[in-house]
């Protein structure tokens, strides 16, 4: 077996004791809440930690790019919800999708021109096409108000093409990321299940059937107070959580479960700093955590076995593959020899996670497996 | 043959002609300063640019990964130099490279507890290292300054090494990138040469040989009013170029290479904002050029055909899917209609297209080919 001190660097490691412990808490929430969980694979992109985060079976996931969807579909899940708004040019691999894999790929859309050229499309194809209409619940990115009109005319586009089903309605609180605050959270988790709710009763009130009203967003399902009337959860980040949730207060930095295992590889005694071989590239240049957390950088330094954060140390400046940690007091020459590795606990794990192909999975000190990750589009 | 707007996106373009005359116009400027070009794929990534850069053939190479020098080497290359530090650790991989592709992978250093690593190292081992001591000429994040005493302490200990070839000194003045006035690059340039010339010059009177004396950084080779002494230079950025040397006068829009290709997939009417399906992972969190090119934002929107740009349009938000270009005209809505491609021009081209596996290669509208990229480590 490999031992973690044997790795080459910069690599990312998963800590699985952790990513457990974080997935059985949230399946725990959810069942809490009543509401089924669909996680979001777009964090973690892989097949062995999205059966962790459904208990060990197959399940309803959450996806953002075709290519999850494709790579999920053909590993035997048969729900899946891409939530990254549908165009027509992309519905030729989606059905291609669906129709090899015997898989469902739900679909979201907000625009009464996708609805239309959905409406076009499956006129000319033999499989069924299932819409999400997505709802604006005050992240303002995408999305239409519940009390939009063009949520009926999209909903009677939809309902009246054959080969489309409208399934329901779906939102999604990222601004809730925002926030430190748990009450503020616990509003915007209201809102969103509100605004969502209201569409969906919009819409039935209006003849068109809604039975699933999915809302997502890691902090906003912790902290709702309820979720009646909602029938499913996706959220995502909590699987491996980050400096950008811990900086938040939605986990604490034991929780962390994905880091980037680096090396110091030289000592700049004149500069006051230490080198590592993890840069903009192993780390991404996501600082998401630094609004409430200025101390974390680019990524907090970590013991490398046991993960224990190197306080004060975060990685102050990253060039392409170097990494720079500025420190105070030259004892840290001395711990931190040429040589050594540390951990890094990144900023943002979607995105740094991201940089890598490959996870590799540790217990202890040892790495008991590699698990692939699905990047690209 | 595939139309460019036949694409999946997001996806990476390069286009074949501007890097051609990016590469032609180095390949000149090298000649007429009389160094020889070590060309930095770690912005390319990819043998086929590299050809490119080399006017055809295969030359010295510069490298930021071992995964960089392991590919280049099984592919014919010869003359490889990896220029992050390097740590005794790494050295059985390297070595492994160099014995079984029969290539030359030199190594750089800054520190005596390095140079003792790889002498020891190297008496049990039947390959030969050459190795480069590291000049600080002002970045000051890794290398020594050349009146520092343990330049001649790392070369004695390399030279007393069997096995062990000191074959030069190296330096990179990355402060470069921080200005946006050429005469204040001119003396970086200066700098940079006079700094590592000083250095050689010391191992010489020292009685080391020193035949390399090795500058880097786009900006300095360009701008440089002469680099006598000086026997090679590696840049890289200058094969694609990007939004951060454009907004610092090195280059103009129309030489950039790279661009990653995008479609509408929502108008937010209410919003005032056109939703593109090129995110954070897509282009990067990377916002180098805005500090002189504040409308650079996460990438400059152009035709998706012609890459003019659609001036004033830039990507002012990125999720992790979803990109957010801000209008003030609602014109726009009509001339980016839901499906219209665009292309965004990247901020830093080092850091968008490491976020891509392959190039797609255009030629006008059409793709005339694909281009892996060797990302990761």
């Amino acid at each position: 077996m490999t031992r973690l001190t044997d790795l080459e660097t910069p690599c990312l490691l998963l800590d699985r004791a952790r990513v457990e412990k974080n997935a059985a808490a949230m399946i725990a929430r959810c069942r809490a809440l009543g509401v089924t969980l669909r996680p979001h694979v777009k964090t973690p992109k892989s097949l062995d930690i999205a059966r962790i985060t459904q208990g060990g079976g197959i399940g309803p996931v959450t996806v953002s790019t075709l290519r999850e969807a494709e790579h999920f579909a053909r590993h035997g899940y048969r729900d899946i919800l891409y939530t990254v708004g549908i165009i027509p040019a992309k519905l030729d691999r989606l059905t291609r999708i669906q129709r090899e894999t015997g898989a469902t790929v739900r679909i979201v859309l907000d625009s009464q021109y996708v609805a239309e050229g959905i409406a076009g499309y499956a006129r000319n194809i033999e499989t069924t096409i299932e819409a999400l209409i997505e709802i604006d619940c005050g992240e303002h990115r995408s999305g239409i108000s519940p009390d939009d009109s063009s949520l009926l005319t999209i909903a009677s586009t939809l309902q009246a093409a054959p080969g489309v089903t409208l399934v329901g309605v779906i939102t999604h609180a990222g601004h809730s990321y925002a926030e430190n605050d748990i009450d503020a959270v616990r509003a915007l988790a209201a809102h969103e299940r509100d605004s969502c709710i209201a569409a969906a009763e919009k819409l039935r009130q209006n003849g068109h059937d809604c039975p699933v009203v999915s809302v997502g967003s890691t902090p906003t399902i912790l902290h709702a107070d309820h979720l009646e009337g909602v029938t499913e959860a996706r959220c995502g980040v909590y699987a491996l959580w980050d400096l950008a949730q811990a900086s938040r207060g939605m986990c604490s930095l034991d929780d962390i479960a994905a880091t980037v295992l680096t090396t110091v590889i030289g000592h700049n005694r004149q500069g006051n700093c230490i080198i590592i071989d993890a840069g903009a590239l192993a780390l991404s240049k996501d600082i998401g955590a630094n609004r409430f957390m200025p101390a974390a950088g680019y990524g907090i330094l970590c013991d490398a076995v046991t993960a224990t954060p190197l306080t004060p140390l975060s990685v102050n400046q990253v060039h392409q593959e170097h990494g720079t940690v500025d420190i105070q007091d030259a004892a840290w020459f001395e711990r931190l020899p040429i040589g050594r590795q540390v951990r890094i606990m990144p900023n943002h794990t979607c995105m740094t996670c991201a940089a890598h192909d490959v996870y590799h999975v540790i217990q202890g000190d040892q790495v008991i497996d590699n698990w692939g990750r699905i990047n690209g589009w």
